[in-house]
């Protein structure tokens, strides 16, 4: 008999079928046995009765994460006994049971609540949770839905690489990789000079890219290691454009996550993100002097959370543009606005308190880069691969990059972004804890 | 004046517009000077005439690879300047040049046919050739294909690490990299342990993935950083229920590729691969009696060439299978075929000479896990986090593997398989060449 999944047994009402899935609950009522079995597509109550017998024998030693096939009738369930979900009304009533694999006992029960620590330490049972499967299951959808919105707007996905010559940005703190014969590589802080090259063939490209940050951070907005959504794009005036694209692509984003998770939405508590017609737009300067903070280069969390409950308040919106911080605190690619110097055609956007993405209108003049390069004190000559691109004509471009961890943990609102990372890597931790 | 993008110029006949793209040709007739311009849609002639005098200043200057914009007028070609293509008849009569960007001269024209060396150091230049842009568009395609006929069969993208905290499967050789506070990490060489670990959650994952291989290969096949797309799915029957849908899930993507981009195809001379109804299953010890070879453990890249040349022969089909390889010459999570021990329940699957695809049922059971890793030397203390997977219970599964760059380098037979990864890196090449 082939499988019937468990979404699927509603219109098998009455037929007698095969499932298979994990043991989530046993009830042991003596005479009667009930078993929840998730499958990928549901639970169903699954009874066995004591004209099963063999099956009833064998149902006594079933535990949680025991997985079993089971054949048997759909039934109604008695009236009294229907729960809420599509699944709630009829039940499997068994004939024999087949038990796939066993499970020892459990450290917990799977939907226990248990702490950051400890859910990351059991990562392999914990993903199993409701709450585990509904993050990822969103994350997929968003990892989806970003790539849909770029690629109807012609942009084209290339594969940005992980090992890099040197620590391109000479900012963050990049891994260093024992390549071959005693020479070193490093791991990519940022896919950024590799999507500039690409605006050269296709002026508009993406990447969803591994990104790897060696910086001593132990914060619920950090990971080591995380998943970037980076585009480029040729042929702009000024950061406005790349903000618009950004603006239509979350707006995409967000409305197609809204439509097909609901239910996971709600059972995170976590309310649709407001999206008005147009994201609230300030200069960094403005954001100071609407909460009376000094001019510093750039904002803090504290200030970023703020900001954020202003636009929601003011504006009703979930996110802020934030732009013109200073030249000198971005990227040295970042474009100074000329009539707004010192400050740049830089932006970051801000969802929920959180910056999620940051962005900017990128030189795109050979001279001017490679002296913007030396006035940082980076040689260009380290650069030689990248600055090709500029050499052989760049039309002026941008782009910005979206954390895929802090997107997802904010769309949820999730308190860690390491519980939006399914196997989150940081000072102390690669999959088990490392030892101190 | 907003852009407008090449491909709708005819639609813009006897139209002021603005054009902006890349000057690939320019013929200087004296009194007119024409240029091809491209822009991400598609490339068309520019024709300055004496009579913008200022444009035609501008326009002896240019040389290729300059970025321009031009405002013209459409205008339909005389009949016997007509050339192929959607833009053929059409051509920008010109009222003012703008330049967006310089190009300093070229060490060679773009559509040289350089050596690869030669095409890997120039990588900024040499993509935007057509053979450039051809390669990774089709690329980014089969990308999407795959993820959609994934999605299409209920299976969840999860994002996989890039660091992991041990050589997982002890036998490709591992990057080490430098982790915090002394210690060590190591790139992944697979996706595989977390790919099986996600079974339990989503029965069905699959990712696009970042790999490793330190291995010292200087070959046409080898690359030290590869993409591989990888699925993994629970409650198979054995490996043949994984092959089906690798091979399903080819088949979608080829045809994609192939409506898509006959273009593409055609200017590689690459003939349509052949999918028969179902692929050729050979076990290695057929596939050595059809070749006349001796029982070797594994094939030589020779004998995948000509299983391969005996499959289209015989069986009008460009993949064929072949599975039992000896148990012990496969990664040690490998499932023996009870019923033909020592040979395993693992594939590969060949298309056009070479080996694109890996893949096998695996073991499910933790104890005879844990006791095949002691067979083999490997810790299986050092496996604890992987191995919760299975002590908490995981179906029957089975998954495999597909190489993203021997994928593409087979459709538009590539020679070399590094033309088929935008940035390679191998022994000797981190984008520029590394000192010996």
């Amino acid at each position: 008999m082939t499988r019937t999944l468990n979404k699927n047994l509603p219109e098998n009402l009455g037929q007698t079928v095969k499932i298979a899935g994990w043991v989530e609950v046993r009830r042991d009522h003596g005479k009667l046995i009930f078993l929840d079995v998730r499958d990928r597509s549901g639970t169903v109550q699954v009874v066995i009765t004591p004209k099963a017998t063999e099956a009833l024998e064998t149902a006594k030693q079933l535990r949680a994460q025991w997985v079993v096939e089971v054949e048997g009738e759909v039934k109604a369930r008695p009236e009294n006994m229907r729960t809420d979900g599509p699944l709630g009304s009829i039940e499997v009533v068994v004939q024999t049971v087949n038990v796939l694999s066993e499970a020892q006992e459990l450290p917990f029960e799977v939907e226990t609540d248990v702490n950051i620590d400890t859910r990351l330490d059991y990562l392999p049972l914990t993903l199993r949770s409701q709450r585990g499967r509904d993050i990822f299951t969103l994350q997929a959808t968003i990892v989806n839905a970003y790539g849909e919105a770029l690629r109807k707007r012609e942009f084209v996905e290339y594969q940005s690489p992980v090992l890099v010559g040197s620590d391109a940005e000479g900012g963050a703190a990049a891994f260093t990789v024992d390549y071959y014969y005693d020479q070193k590589a490093y791991l990519a802080t940022s896919p950024q000079l590799y999507k500039q090259i690409m605006v050269g063939p296709f002026e508009r490209a993406f990447t969803i890219a591994k990104v790897f940050r060696g910086e001593k951070h132990a914060t619920t907005r950090h990971l080591s290691e995380l998943t970037q959504m980076d585009f480029e794009m040729g042929f702009v005036n000024d950061h406005l454009d790349v903000m618009n694209v950004l603006e239509e692509v979350v707006r995409d984003v967000v409305r197609i996550v809204c439509e097909r998770h609901a239910d996971i939405l709600s059972r995170f508590n976590a309310e649709n993100p407001l999206t008005p017609e147009k994201f609230p737009i300030l200069k960094l300067s403005e954001v100071q002097k609407i909460l009376g903070a000094s001019d510093a280069p750039d904002l803090e969390p504290e200030q970023e959370r703020s900001i954020c409950e202003w636009a929601k308040r003011e504006h009703a919106s979930d996110f802020v543009f934030v732009t013109h911080f200073p030249t000198k605190k971005r990227a040295f690619y970042t474009y100074e606005d000329p009539s707004e110097a010192p400050y740049s055609r830089g932006f970051d956007l801000l969802f929920r308190g959180l910056e999620i993405n940051s962005g900017s209108q990128r030189i795109h003049d050979y001279d001017m880069l490679v002296a913007r390069m030396e006035e940082r004190g980076l040689d260009p000559e380290k650069f030689s691969f990248y600055l090709q691109a500029f050499k052989y004509g760049l039309p002026p471009h941008g782009g910005c990059s979206t954390g895929l961890e802090r997107f997802t943990a904010r769309m949820l609102e999730l308190p860690n972004v390491k519980e939006a990372s399914a196997f989150p890597r940081d000072m102390t931790r690669v999959d088990a804890r490392l030892s101190e």
